[in-house]
């Protein structure tokens, strides 16, 4: 498979799961796994669209999540991460390992907002507690059908 | 919330969840996540129901894959793990965090196995790559909605 057809298959999976799994390592070494909204969802964030679309931002990943989460916590302390996206009737998925972010650029995060998230952020796109984080991938291994394909990097 | 009720909430999303997402960790400190078929899943395997209805298995957690694949020699240089089952449409969620352990007792292997498994395992289920692995929960999170619940087995 080509980079550019293993890009394609990766990014359509990403665009169509419902939810994805953020799953970061706590002090004590257990994995902690929770989902969140899916910000590559095209029919959820159509705003978002022409961004992806963007070569360099196929494969990324950003979520949002309350700055004060045990999350973020954790993520200062250890941003080593994998994000599992799926659609398990099709036995599509996506997982992309690597190093999280926190941004905290306005011109990212007001980029982002979306109106009807007020009742996560009450305070709206300039509330303290609204954070968006990014996952650097290092590793994506992604599985269509019985076939895994396995993709580093660079 | 009652340990009870907590422990009911849990195994119905546990019930309902179309594929649950393992993550392991790599000896690079990285999670690596997958979904694996969800043996829970009642509408799947009905002939497991009444296991999981045994009070001592009603949060139990067992998976099925190849015994040659790189998550079981993951499992036997690190055990800790974490399986989130979720129900995106509706906003539920469990996370289990606990130790794996790779069952051999043929008591056990026999009792999971399913006649249309011999497309993952040709040799049917003394097939030597057929394996299943327990997850032994020590920390439980469940999200119903908005709410998150907390639970930590003893």
């Amino acid at each position: 498979m080509s980079d550019e057809s293993f890009i394609t298959l990766c990014a359509g999976i990403m665009d169509d799961a419902e939810a994805v799994v953020l799953t970061t390592v706590g002090s004590d070494g257990y994995p902690h796994s929770r989902a969140l909204l899916n910000l590559r969802n095209r029919a959820a964030y159509p705003s978002l669209g022409d961004f992806y679309d963007n070569e360099a931002n196929r494969l990324g990943v950003w979520f949002t999540t309350n700055t004060s989460s045990a999350k973020i916590a954790e993520i200062r302390e250890n941003g080593k991460a994998a994000a599992y996206y799926t659609v398990p009737r099709e036995f599509r998925g996506v997982m992309l390992a690597g190093d999280l972010e926190i941004i905290e650029d306005p011109a990212i995060t007001h980029f982002f907002w979306q109106e009807n998230w007020t009742m996560y952020y009450p305070k709206g796109k300039d509330d303290p507690d609204y954070s968006i984080v990014r996952l650097h991938p290092r590793r994506v291994k992604g599985w269509a059908g019985f076939k895994p394909f396995l993709f580093t990097v660079s």
